[in-house]
Protein backbone atom coordinates (compact mmCIF):
# COMPACT_ATOMS: atom_id res chain seq x y z
CA UNK A 1 0.00 0.00 0.00
CA UNK A 2 3.07 2.43 -0.52
CA UNK A 3 1.98 4.29 -3.40
CA UNK A 4 -2.02 4.96 -4.56
CA UNK A 5 -3.13 6.50 -7.42
CA UNK A 6 -6.12 8.58 -7.32
CA UNK A 7 -7.63 9.85 -11.23
CA UNK A 8 -10.34 12.21 -11.19
CA UNK A 9 -12.08 12.87 -14.72
CA UNK A 10 -14.05 15.90 -14.45
CA UNK A 11 -13.54 16.41 -18.23
CA UNK A 12 -15.87 15.54 -21.43
CA UNK A 13 -13.55 15.11 -23.90
CA UNK A 14 -11.12 12.51 -25.03
CA UNK A 15 -8.02 14.25 -25.25
CA UNK A 16 -8.07 14.58 -21.38
CA UNK A 17 -10.10 10.87 -20.78
CA UNK A 18 -7.64 8.93 -22.80
CA UNK A 19 -4.96 10.33 -20.89
CA UNK A 20 -5.96 9.54 -17.83
CA UNK A 21 -7.24 5.73 -18.58
CA UNK A 22 -3.66 5.18 -20.24
CA UNK A 23 -1.41 6.87 -16.93
CA UNK A 24 -4.05 4.68 -15.08
CA UNK A 25 -3.58 1.28 -16.79
CA UNK A 26 0.51 2.10 -16.78
CA UNK A 27 0.29 2.57 -13.02
CA UNK A 28 -2.08 -0.49 -12.15
CA UNK A 29 0.59 -2.62 -15.12
CA UNK A 30 3.21 -1.37 -12.13
CA UNK A 31 1.36 -2.79 -9.49
CA UNK A 32 -0.04 0.30 -8.30
CA UNK A 33 -3.33 0.29 -6.72
CA UNK A 34 -5.30 2.69 -8.76
CA UNK A 35 -8.81 4.24 -8.20
CA UNK A 36 -10.62 6.87 -10.98
CA UNK A 37 -13.48 8.93 -9.50
CA UNK A 38 -15.67 10.17 -12.61
CA UNK A 39 -17.75 13.24 -12.05
CA UNK A 40 -19.06 16.48 -13.97
CA UNK A 41 -18.75 16.13 -17.70
CA UNK A 42 -15.83 13.40 -16.82
CA UNK A 43 -19.55 10.91 -15.45
CA UNK A 44 -20.25 10.68 -19.19
CA UNK A 45 -17.28 8.19 -19.78
CA UNK A 46 -19.22 5.30 -17.51
CA UNK A 47 -22.21 5.71 -19.23
CA UNK A 48 -23.05 3.00 -21.48
CA UNK A 49 -24.04 4.79 -24.57
CA UNK A 50 -23.39 8.14 -24.12
CA UNK A 51 -19.95 7.13 -24.11
CA UNK A 52 -19.59 6.33 -27.62
CA UNK A 53 -19.42 10.01 -28.57
CA UNK A 54 -16.93 11.68 -26.83
CA UNK A 55 -15.43 14.15 -29.05
CA UNK A 56 -12.07 15.45 -29.01
CA UNK A 57 -11.56 19.02 -27.72
CA UNK A 58 -9.98 21.43 -30.84
CA UNK A 59 -8.82 23.98 -28.06
CA UNK A 60 -5.10 23.29 -28.35
CA UNK A 61 -5.58 21.62 -32.27
CA UNK A 62 -2.61 24.05 -33.88
CA UNK A 63 -4.15 22.07 -37.65
CA UNK A 64 -7.80 23.89 -37.09
CA UNK A 65 -6.27 26.95 -35.53
CA UNK A 66 -6.92 28.96 -39.06
CA UNK A 67 -10.35 27.61 -40.01
CA UNK A 68 -13.16 30.20 -39.73
CA UNK A 69 -15.96 27.36 -38.61
CA UNK A 70 -18.11 27.23 -35.82
CA UNK A 71 -16.61 25.22 -32.75
CA UNK A 72 -18.65 22.26 -33.62
CA UNK A 73 -17.67 21.81 -37.05
CA UNK A 74 -13.92 22.41 -35.49
CA UNK A 75 -15.05 19.78 -32.92
CA UNK A 76 -16.12 17.08 -35.36
CA UNK A 77 -13.00 17.53 -37.74
CA UNK A 78 -10.51 17.22 -34.89
CA UNK A 79 -12.30 14.17 -33.69
CA UNK A 80 -12.18 12.53 -36.61
CA UNK A 81 -8.65 13.31 -37.17
CA UNK A 82 -7.91 11.87 -34.14
CA UNK A 83 -10.08 8.70 -34.62
CA UNK A 84 -7.81 8.33 -37.96
CA UNK A 85 -4.50 8.76 -36.29
CA UNK A 86 -5.26 6.21 -33.50
CA UNK A 87 -6.84 3.67 -35.85
CA UNK A 88 -3.81 3.65 -37.80
CA UNK A 89 -1.24 2.89 -34.65
CA UNK A 90 -3.60 0.49 -33.03
CA UNK A 91 -4.00 2.70 -30.08
CA UNK A 92 -6.55 0.97 -28.02
CA UNK A 93 -10.63 2.86 -28.01
CA UNK A 94 -12.17 3.98 -25.07
CA UNK A 95 -13.98 0.94 -24.44
CA UNK A 96 -10.42 -0.86 -24.86
CA UNK A 97 -9.54 1.09 -21.94
CA UNK A 98 -12.35 0.73 -19.95
CA UNK A 99 -11.89 -3.10 -19.95
CA UNK A 100 -8.72 -2.93 -19.46
CA UNK A 101 -9.00 -0.82 -16.05
CA UNK A 102 -11.64 -3.18 -15.22
CA UNK A 103 -9.17 -6.18 -15.59
CA UNK A 104 -6.18 -4.49 -13.92
CA UNK A 105 -8.29 -4.09 -10.72
CA UNK A 106 -8.91 -0.58 -11.05
CA UNK A 107 -11.58 0.78 -9.16
CA UNK A 108 -14.06 3.20 -11.28
CA UNK A 109 -16.34 5.08 -8.81
CA UNK A 110 -19.17 7.14 -10.65
CA UNK A 111 -19.92 10.47 -8.34
CA UNK A 112 -23.09 10.20 -6.50
CA UNK A 113 -23.79 13.79 -6.77
CA UNK A 114 -22.97 13.73 -10.28
CA UNK A 115 -25.57 10.45 -11.09
CA UNK A 116 -28.40 12.91 -9.19
CA UNK A 117 -27.93 16.00 -11.28
CA UNK A 118 -27.20 14.52 -14.26
CA UNK A 119 -30.36 11.95 -13.75
CA UNK A 120 -28.24 8.68 -14.55
CA UNK A 121 -29.11 5.65 -12.88
CA UNK A 122 -27.04 2.48 -12.34
CA UNK A 123 -28.48 0.55 -15.11
CA UNK A 124 -26.86 3.46 -17.43
CA UNK A 125 -23.63 2.92 -16.38
CA UNK A 126 -20.85 0.22 -17.96
CA UNK A 127 -20.89 -3.15 -15.83
CA UNK A 128 -18.19 -3.45 -13.45
CA UNK A 129 -17.69 -0.46 -12.07
CA UNK A 130 -18.48 0.38 -8.31
CA UNK A 131 -21.44 1.92 -6.59
CA UNK A 132 -21.53 5.44 -6.89
CA UNK A 133 -19.94 7.52 -3.88
CA UNK A 134 -19.45 10.95 -2.63
CA UNK A 135 -16.16 13.08 -3.14
CA UNK A 136 -15.31 11.86 0.91
CA UNK A 137 -14.87 8.38 0.14
CA UNK A 138 -12.44 8.71 -2.95
CA UNK A 139 -10.62 11.06 -0.72
CA UNK A 140 -10.18 8.64 2.12
CA UNK A 141 -9.41 5.57 -0.25
CA UNK A 142 -6.32 7.82 -1.41
CA UNK A 143 -5.45 8.87 2.31
CA UNK A 144 -4.78 5.21 3.44
CA UNK A 145 -1.62 5.64 1.32
CA UNK A 146 1.59 6.23 2.48
CA UNK A 147 2.20 8.00 -0.49
CA UNK A 148 -0.90 9.09 -2.10
CA UNK A 149 -1.03 10.65 -5.72
CA UNK A 150 -3.97 12.57 -7.39
CA UNK A 151 -4.40 13.61 -10.74
CA UNK A 152 -7.15 15.21 -11.92
CA UNK A 153 -8.01 15.48 -15.83
CA UNK B 1 -0.28 17.85 9.78
CA UNK B 2 0.18 14.38 7.94
CA UNK B 3 -2.22 14.97 4.46
CA UNK B 4 -2.28 18.72 3.52
CA UNK B 5 -4.41 19.55 0.51
CA UNK B 6 -3.64 22.25 -2.29
CA UNK B 7 -5.40 23.10 -4.82
CA UNK B 8 -4.66 25.38 -8.07
CA UNK B 9 -7.42 27.04 -9.37
CA UNK B 10 -5.88 28.54 -13.02
CA UNK B 11 -9.46 27.57 -14.86
CA UNK B 12 -11.90 30.15 -15.05
CA UNK B 13 -14.79 28.30 -15.90
CA UNK B 14 -17.70 26.66 -13.30
CA UNK B 15 -17.12 22.63 -14.16
CA UNK B 16 -13.49 23.29 -12.83
CA UNK B 17 -13.87 25.83 -10.31
CA UNK B 18 -16.67 24.34 -8.32
CA UNK B 19 -15.14 20.93 -8.05
CA UNK B 20 -12.08 22.44 -7.03
CA UNK B 21 -13.95 23.90 -3.99
CA UNK B 22 -16.36 20.33 -3.62
CA UNK B 23 -12.93 18.80 -2.90
CA UNK B 24 -11.15 21.61 -0.97
CA UNK B 25 -14.63 21.65 1.19
CA UNK B 26 -14.68 17.67 1.73
CA UNK B 27 -11.25 17.07 2.21
CA UNK B 28 -11.71 20.19 5.33
CA UNK B 29 -14.73 18.83 6.69
CA UNK B 30 -12.48 15.69 6.75
CA UNK B 31 -9.80 17.71 9.20
CA UNK B 32 -7.52 18.11 6.05
CA UNK B 33 -5.85 21.36 6.39
CA UNK B 34 -6.45 22.74 2.65
CA UNK B 35 -5.12 25.84 0.62
CA UNK B 36 -6.04 26.82 -2.65
CA UNK B 37 -4.17 29.08 -5.34
CA UNK B 38 -5.94 31.30 -7.98
CA UNK B 39 -4.24 32.28 -10.44
CA UNK B 40 -4.50 33.18 -14.47
CA UNK B 41 -8.15 33.05 -15.09
CA UNK B 42 -8.90 31.45 -11.84
CA UNK B 43 -7.74 34.79 -10.36
CA UNK B 44 -11.03 35.84 -11.24
CA UNK B 45 -13.06 33.42 -8.81
CA UNK B 46 -11.71 35.77 -6.35
CA UNK B 47 -12.86 39.18 -8.06
CA UNK B 48 -16.05 40.22 -5.85
CA UNK B 49 -17.92 41.03 -8.75
CA UNK B 50 -16.19 39.79 -11.68
CA UNK B 51 -17.21 36.10 -10.11
CA UNK B 52 -20.93 36.59 -10.89
CA UNK B 53 -20.53 36.02 -14.18
CA UNK B 54 -18.10 32.64 -14.22
CA UNK B 55 -19.70 30.46 -17.28
CA UNK B 56 -19.55 26.99 -17.34
CA UNK B 57 -17.64 25.77 -20.41
CA UNK B 58 -19.30 23.89 -23.44
CA UNK B 59 -16.48 22.23 -23.99
CA UNK B 60 -17.52 18.64 -23.09
CA UNK B 61 -20.77 19.26 -23.29
CA UNK B 62 -22.76 15.78 -25.39
CA UNK B 63 -26.05 18.37 -25.46
CA UNK B 64 -24.77 21.09 -27.72
CA UNK B 65 -22.50 18.88 -29.80
CA UNK B 66 -24.62 19.28 -33.03
CA UNK B 67 -25.93 22.90 -32.48
CA UNK B 68 -24.15 25.44 -35.17
CA UNK B 69 -23.49 27.99 -33.05
CA UNK B 70 -21.23 30.30 -32.17
CA UNK B 71 -19.06 29.50 -29.31
CA UNK B 72 -20.11 32.45 -27.10
CA UNK B 73 -24.15 31.29 -27.84
CA UNK B 74 -22.78 27.47 -26.32
CA UNK B 75 -21.30 29.19 -23.53
CA UNK B 76 -24.41 30.76 -22.65
CA UNK B 77 -27.09 27.99 -23.29
CA UNK B 78 -24.76 25.52 -21.23
CA UNK B 79 -24.62 27.77 -18.18
CA UNK B 80 -28.29 28.07 -18.06
CA UNK B 81 -28.86 24.70 -18.62
CA UNK B 82 -26.28 24.23 -15.80
CA UNK B 83 -27.34 26.55 -13.51
CA UNK B 84 -30.85 25.23 -13.68
CA UNK B 85 -29.57 21.77 -12.81
CA UNK B 86 -27.93 23.31 -9.72
CA UNK B 87 -30.98 24.84 -8.43
CA UNK B 88 -33.72 22.14 -8.74
CA UNK B 89 -30.72 20.12 -6.50
CA UNK B 90 -30.26 22.67 -4.67
CA UNK B 91 -26.70 22.58 -5.23
CA UNK B 92 -24.23 25.40 -3.34
CA UNK B 93 -23.23 28.10 -5.93
CA UNK B 94 -19.61 29.30 -6.28
CA UNK B 95 -20.43 32.00 -3.66
CA UNK B 96 -21.73 29.70 -0.97
CA UNK B 97 -18.63 27.16 -1.64
CA UNK B 98 -16.61 30.52 -0.86
CA UNK B 99 -18.08 31.46 2.06
CA UNK B 100 -18.29 27.64 3.05
CA UNK B 101 -14.20 27.45 2.72
CA UNK B 102 -13.62 30.21 4.97
CA UNK B 103 -15.76 28.75 7.52
CA UNK B 104 -13.60 25.70 7.25
CA UNK B 105 -10.47 27.41 7.64
CA UNK B 106 -9.37 26.78 4.37
CA UNK B 107 -6.46 29.04 3.24
CA UNK B 108 -8.28 30.98 -0.71
CA UNK B 109 -4.08 32.75 -1.89
CA UNK B 110 -4.41 34.89 -4.47
CA UNK B 111 -1.40 34.90 -7.16
CA UNK B 112 0.60 38.07 -6.50
CA UNK B 113 1.65 38.15 -10.52
CA UNK B 114 -1.58 36.91 -11.56
CA UNK B 115 -2.71 39.89 -9.83
CA UNK B 116 -0.11 42.41 -11.52
CA UNK B 117 -0.94 40.59 -14.74
CA UNK B 118 -4.65 41.50 -14.76
CA UNK B 119 -4.42 45.00 -12.47
CA UNK B 120 -6.70 43.57 -9.81
CA UNK B 121 -6.32 45.18 -6.54
CA UNK B 122 -6.83 44.01 -2.43
CA UNK B 123 -10.04 46.04 -2.74
CA UNK B 124 -11.63 44.18 -5.59
CA UNK B 125 -11.13 40.36 -4.33
CA UNK B 126 -14.24 38.99 -2.26
CA UNK B 127 -13.20 39.72 2.11
CA UNK B 128 -11.56 36.80 3.88
CA UNK B 129 -8.83 36.04 1.44
CA UNK B 130 -4.61 35.92 2.28
CA UNK B 131 -2.99 38.46 1.41
CA UNK B 132 -1.32 37.87 -2.52
CA UNK B 133 1.68 35.32 -2.34
CA UNK B 134 3.82 33.79 -4.99
CA UNK B 135 3.60 29.84 -5.95
CA UNK B 136 7.09 29.24 -3.76
CA UNK B 137 5.39 30.10 -0.57
CA UNK B 138 2.05 27.95 -1.57
CA UNK B 139 4.45 25.15 -2.41
CA UNK B 140 6.29 25.61 1.04
CA UNK B 141 2.71 25.70 2.20
CA UNK B 142 1.67 22.00 0.66
CA UNK B 143 5.48 20.85 1.42
CA UNK B 144 5.61 21.15 5.21
CA UNK B 145 3.19 18.14 4.95
CA UNK B 146 4.32 14.38 5.41
CA UNK B 147 1.41 13.53 2.71
CA UNK B 148 1.06 16.91 0.04
CA UNK B 149 -1.65 16.35 -2.31
CA UNK B 150 -1.58 18.53 -4.93
CA UNK B 151 -4.52 19.03 -7.48
CA UNK B 152 -4.77 21.54 -10.67
CA UNK B 153 -8.03 22.98 -12.07
CA UNK C 1 15.10 13.01 -2.96
CA UNK C 2 12.52 14.15 -0.35
CA UNK C 3 9.77 15.50 -2.47
CA UNK C 4 10.01 15.12 -6.51
CA UNK C 5 7.79 17.08 -8.73
CA UNK C 6 6.27 15.55 -11.93
CA UNK C 7 4.24 17.72 -14.00
CA UNK C 8 2.67 16.29 -16.94
CA UNK C 9 1.36 18.42 -19.73
CA UNK C 10 -1.24 17.52 -22.33
CA UNK C 11 -2.85 20.92 -23.20
CA UNK C 12 -1.77 22.80 -26.07
CA UNK C 13 -2.90 26.27 -24.69
CA UNK C 14 -0.43 29.02 -23.04
CA UNK C 15 -3.36 29.44 -20.56
CA UNK C 16 -1.85 26.31 -18.85
CA UNK C 17 1.57 25.47 -20.31
CA UNK C 18 2.96 28.96 -19.00
CA UNK C 19 1.82 27.99 -15.06
CA UNK C 20 3.16 24.51 -15.62
CA UNK C 21 6.41 25.70 -16.34
CA UNK C 22 6.33 28.46 -13.38
CA UNK C 23 5.18 26.27 -11.02
CA UNK C 24 8.26 24.17 -12.41
CA UNK C 25 11.16 26.27 -12.22
CA UNK C 26 9.72 28.07 -9.06
CA UNK C 27 10.12 24.64 -7.43
CA UNK C 28 13.32 23.94 -9.09
CA UNK C 29 14.48 27.04 -8.01
CA UNK C 30 13.72 26.19 -4.09
CA UNK C 31 15.54 22.88 -4.38
CA UNK C 32 13.45 20.37 -5.10
CA UNK C 33 13.82 17.95 -7.98
CA UNK C 34 11.38 18.89 -10.83
CA UNK C 35 10.62 16.57 -14.18
CA UNK C 36 8.30 17.37 -16.40
CA UNK C 37 6.47 14.71 -19.50
CA UNK C 38 4.83 16.13 -22.37
CA UNK C 39 1.96 14.12 -24.02
CA UNK C 40 -1.34 14.67 -26.63
CA UNK C 41 -1.65 18.42 -27.27
CA UNK C 42 1.26 19.28 -24.76
CA UNK C 43 3.53 17.87 -26.75
CA UNK C 44 3.46 20.87 -29.11
CA UNK C 45 5.35 22.84 -26.42
CA UNK C 46 8.96 20.75 -27.29
CA UNK C 47 8.33 20.94 -30.87
CA UNK C 48 10.88 23.95 -31.98
CA UNK C 49 8.56 25.26 -34.53
CA UNK C 50 4.95 24.75 -33.80
CA UNK C 51 5.89 25.81 -30.25
CA UNK C 52 6.56 29.29 -31.99
CA UNK C 53 2.37 29.76 -32.41
CA UNK C 54 0.76 28.40 -29.10
CA UNK C 55 -2.26 30.14 -28.38
CA UNK C 56 -3.91 31.00 -25.83
CA UNK C 57 -7.42 29.26 -24.99
CA UNK C 58 -10.33 32.05 -25.00
CA UNK C 59 -12.26 29.43 -22.78
CA UNK C 60 -12.55 31.47 -19.93
CA UNK C 61 -11.67 34.59 -20.66
CA UNK C 62 -14.72 36.98 -19.57
CA UNK C 63 -13.35 39.91 -22.01
CA UNK C 64 -14.41 38.31 -25.47
CA UNK C 65 -17.38 36.43 -23.36
CA UNK C 66 -20.27 38.45 -25.40
CA UNK C 67 -18.42 38.55 -28.64
CA UNK C 68 -20.19 36.70 -31.25
CA UNK C 69 -17.02 35.38 -33.51
CA UNK C 70 -15.71 32.24 -34.02
CA UNK C 71 -13.67 30.58 -31.93
CA UNK C 72 -10.56 31.39 -33.91
CA UNK C 73 -10.97 34.75 -33.87
CA UNK C 74 -11.52 34.66 -30.08
CA UNK C 75 -8.31 32.83 -29.75
CA UNK C 76 -6.66 35.17 -31.54
CA UNK C 77 -7.57 38.08 -29.53
CA UNK C 78 -7.35 36.53 -26.42
CA UNK C 79 -3.66 35.35 -27.40
CA UNK C 80 -3.23 38.93 -28.57
CA UNK C 81 -4.30 40.20 -25.90
CA UNK C 82 -2.42 38.11 -23.48
CA UNK C 83 0.82 38.68 -25.01
CA UNK C 84 0.26 42.54 -24.59
CA UNK C 85 0.12 41.92 -21.32
CA UNK C 86 3.07 39.49 -20.72
CA UNK C 87 5.16 41.78 -22.92
CA UNK C 88 3.96 44.96 -21.04
CA UNK C 89 5.04 43.17 -17.53
CA UNK C 90 8.12 41.88 -18.67
CA UNK C 91 7.29 38.19 -18.24
CA UNK C 92 9.17 35.25 -19.48
CA UNK C 93 8.16 33.99 -22.76
CA UNK C 94 7.22 29.95 -23.10
CA UNK C 95 11.10 29.76 -25.07
CA UNK C 96 12.63 31.69 -21.98
CA UNK C 97 10.82 29.29 -19.55
CA UNK C 98 11.87 26.22 -21.66
CA UNK C 99 15.40 27.52 -21.97
CA UNK C 100 14.95 28.29 -17.53
CA UNK C 101 13.65 24.89 -16.80
CA UNK C 102 16.83 23.57 -19.06
CA UNK C 103 19.08 25.47 -16.82
CA UNK C 104 17.54 24.76 -13.66
CA UNK C 105 18.05 20.89 -14.79
CA UNK C 106 14.63 20.10 -14.90
CA UNK C 107 14.03 16.88 -17.28
CA UNK C 108 12.20 17.53 -20.40
CA UNK C 109 10.32 14.09 -21.20
CA UNK C 110 8.44 13.96 -24.35
CA UNK C 111 6.01 10.73 -24.55
CA UNK C 112 7.22 8.31 -27.25
CA UNK C 113 3.68 7.07 -28.04
CA UNK C 114 2.63 10.66 -28.96
CA UNK C 115 5.56 11.54 -30.89
CA UNK C 116 4.94 8.13 -32.89
CA UNK C 117 1.19 9.62 -33.02
CA UNK C 118 2.10 12.86 -34.47
CA UNK C 119 4.95 11.70 -36.51
CA UNK C 120 7.44 13.86 -34.77
CA UNK C 121 11.30 12.90 -35.00
CA UNK C 122 13.58 13.98 -32.50
CA UNK C 123 15.06 16.43 -34.90
CA UNK C 124 12.39 18.29 -34.10
CA UNK C 125 12.11 18.83 -30.63
CA UNK C 126 13.95 21.65 -29.23
CA UNK C 127 17.22 20.79 -27.98
CA UNK C 128 18.60 19.60 -24.44
CA UNK C 129 15.42 17.52 -23.96
CA UNK C 130 15.65 13.83 -22.40
CA UNK C 131 15.04 11.01 -24.91
CA UNK C 132 11.47 9.58 -25.38
CA UNK C 133 10.19 7.46 -22.64
CA UNK C 134 6.67 5.99 -22.11
CA UNK C 135 4.24 6.99 -18.93
CA UNK C 136 6.17 4.05 -17.09
CA UNK C 137 9.56 5.97 -16.74
CA UNK C 138 7.86 9.08 -15.90
CA UNK C 139 6.18 7.30 -13.20
CA UNK C 140 8.60 5.77 -11.87
CA UNK C 141 11.08 8.83 -11.55
CA UNK C 142 8.15 10.08 -9.42
CA UNK C 143 7.94 7.34 -7.25
CA UNK C 144 11.49 7.00 -6.30
CA UNK C 145 11.22 9.91 -3.97
CA UNK C 146 9.72 10.20 -0.53
CA UNK C 147 7.01 12.57 -1.40
CA UNK C 148 5.85 12.69 -4.77
CA UNK C 149 3.46 14.91 -6.10
CA UNK C 150 2.18 15.09 -9.61
CA UNK C 151 0.51 17.76 -11.49
CA UNK C 152 -1.37 17.87 -14.67
CA UNK C 153 -1.70 20.65 -17.10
Amino acid sequence: MSTRLGIIVISGTLDKVLPAFMLATTAASMGWEVGMFFSFYGLTVLHKDLNKNIPVSPIGNLQVLNENKTINELSKLTTEQFSKIMEENKMPSLSDLIEMAKSLNIKLYPCNTAMKLFGFNKEDLVEGVEKPVGAATFLNFINEAEKPIVLNF
